[in-house]
């Protein structure tokens, strides 16, 4: 009996956070894939959504990493990785906020997150506009600071004063004496820039909704201090607005401006533009150029639930496997049963890690090779439904 | 875009142990394969290997279910369920030994191993013969009983007797006095029968691999026992061997006469010939006649681990589906990784209950939907791989 010709298939997982990254996802899956078909064409295309992992996501698929001792979060020297990457546009930089001011950053996490500051973000953007480049795809996403992306617009030139006209610290502590801003001094440059948001996070500056009250928390800041940090924040964003010309007010009030403790307000002020970070990477890894011609794809994350149908990775992967008219399957650490129902709308079959009864800790311990050994099956599955004979 | 026709499917799953009837299991299966083919031919063959739930299994696919009041295994009546169906070769009836002396029978398992005994078994095959049935099919496993068969032989006119010629008790405890036998009573219509002994159990009927050393404890007999009533079943099995015809002799250590306590070697002294179970079955149910023409099956069980493919009833199943043409899935409960290259020469796909992680307890309680849901996602990767457009 003849087999059908082994398919093309795309591989496309957000990482399996805590777990796996995305470019190891990949990998196990393919294994998994060649135990099927050893002569299978297989696109790896390890996807992120601006958050850690992105910069990962971004270069395995071409352009150069590069590192620099920047300020971290709290204060101590950090290497940081970056990336160059060529775009239809031109070069580009991508940046991981998380790799400079990350939320897994010991260093920074020992300083009180009232101490903490974006500091080393402006850095880099200053370090690389004076390299020529002007154009930036920021990843927000797993940052531990709530500076408002005070410490980044201090370090491209904006003077933050007290009352008595004494500088303050960019941090959350620091602005609570905030009373005069000076954006004279920002770094012409920026004018000339494009700069990418990549972020998943619609909530504004300030408010019930804001960054503080939705993310302080799990960076530290405690309840008793959330309406204090958040008052601070609303100063601030009022203050550096009116010191910008008119087209900077409301910038607190639009979607993403609470993005990375309010870092996607200051991006935003510097014209940045927010975009589906899932979107972006896609974009830059050239996941539309992968599906096309391919059989089958395959995509997943650590968990999936309904949430990923708002434009998480993996629905971002699927709606651009439909458009390529290419069939698409979920593999991801854990589905949530209540969601399959809408999930099976948007994927030909969705799995999960566990062979049977098993912990959270033994699926994290076993991430890789249940991975592999899941997508083997599923492909198994598919294989006889091609008509190709099993393994003899 | 235009699909293939639905197509036509074989659910022939063992029983989830502990969880779900085969026909529970298969009705769970059924609804995840509508929810993606609403016009998919669905034969659903219910397995099982000759333990508890092959009644079930085979009354589900045809044939008439009785009852009848018999002693159970501590000596309480029970009514007990058994079958009557036909075959090629004429009427039989399909007892099932777990119907009358299960090991999940509260009144039997409530009176010490040692006053147990198959007495219900040999009433009903007396009650059978009177009615006129030369065929019977027996299934064993599942059994609380550890008295050699000789309750279903003293049923059937044996008569076993201590040094002074008294009648003892066909139970273990009866039997340690045992010193005589005498077969001259015994149904001579059995003669006339065909008994098919349906077990996957191999073990002899004495000795280190024997019935009381294998299966004695998790019936009930304690460590310091095991002796005792190993040499109690010696004894008794020579007796009986040196009383009936010469072809009886070496019957007890022939495999399968330790199944179900004994019980496989009081069948095979009938002339009784020890089947795999789940071959049985299969045959009963026309599992065969199912699989010509379908494109599709799936099989299962509660655990599938290396020693399925030892001749369990998915191992049955797949070998009859691939002499079919028929490409066979596995979805179980558990499917143990270590075994999976093994399946995977057997089965295109192997797939488990749990979306995540899941406790045994969060399987067992969720098995109908669980295998619905499975079955459902598994069928959009089969639906998918043949060009079928996914749901809109």
């Amino acid at each position: 009996m003849s087999s059908p010709a082994p398919p093309c298939v795309v591989l496309a997982p957000d990482s399996f956070k805590g777990s796996l990254d995305a470019p190891g996802v990949c990998a196990a899956m393919a294994r998994g894939l060649q135990r099927v078909w050893p002569g299978a064409e297989i696109r790896s295309c390890p996807m992120a959504d601006g958050g850690e992992g992105t910069l990962d996501a971004v270069l395995s698929r071409g352009g150069e990493r590069r590192s620099r001792t920047l300020t971290g979060a709290g204060g101590a020297p950090r290497v940081a990785a970056y990336g160059l990457v060529a775009t239809s546009a031109g070069p580009a930089a991508v940046i991981e906020a998380a790799e400079i001011v990350g939320i897994t950053d010991a260093d920074g996490m020992a300083v009180d997150v009232g101490a903490r500051s974006t500091r080393g973000i402006g850095e880099l953007l200053g370090a690389l506009l004076d390299d020529g480049l002007r154009r930036f795809m920021v990843g927000l996403g797993g940052s531990s600071t709530n500076d408002g992306g005070a410490g980044m617009l201090a370090a491209l030139g904006l003077v933050l004063a007290d009352a008595r006209g004494t500088e303050v610290a960019p941090t959350p502590a620091g602005l609570a004496a905030l009373a005069r801003v000076d954006a004279g001094g920002l770094d012409l440059r920026l004018r000339e820039c494009t700069i990418t948001i990549m972020s998943d996070v619609d909530n504004p500056l300030t408010g019930e909704r804001g960054a503080t009250a939705t993310f302080g928390p799990q960076k530290g800041v405690r309840g008793a201090e959330v309406a204090a940090f958040d008052a601070t924040l609303a100063r601030y964003a009022a203050l550096l607005e009116g010191a910008l010309p008119a087209g900077a007010a409301g910038t607190a009030a639009k979607p993403g401006a609470g993005a990375a403790g309010g870092l996607g307000f200051a991006l935003q002020l510097l014209g940045g533009d927010p975009r589906s970070g899932a979107e972006v990477v896609a974009d830059l890894i050239g996941l539309d150029a992968a599906l096309a011609g391919a059989d089958w794809a395959l995509t997943g994350e650590g968990r999936t639930d309904a949430q990923t149908l708002a434009g998480k990775a993996p629905y971002v992967v699927a709606r651009r496997a439909r458009a390529a008219g290419v069939p698409i399957s979920l593999l991801s650490g854990a589905v949530d049963a209540a969601a399959l129902p809408a999930l099976t709308r948007v994927y030909a079959g969705c799995f999960a890690l566990p062979a049977g009864p098993a912990t959270l800790a033994e699926c994290i311990g076993g991430t890789g090779s249940l991975a592999a050994d899941r997508a083997e099956q599923i492909a198994r599955v598919w294989a006889a439904a091609r008509g190709e004979r099993s393994a003899p």
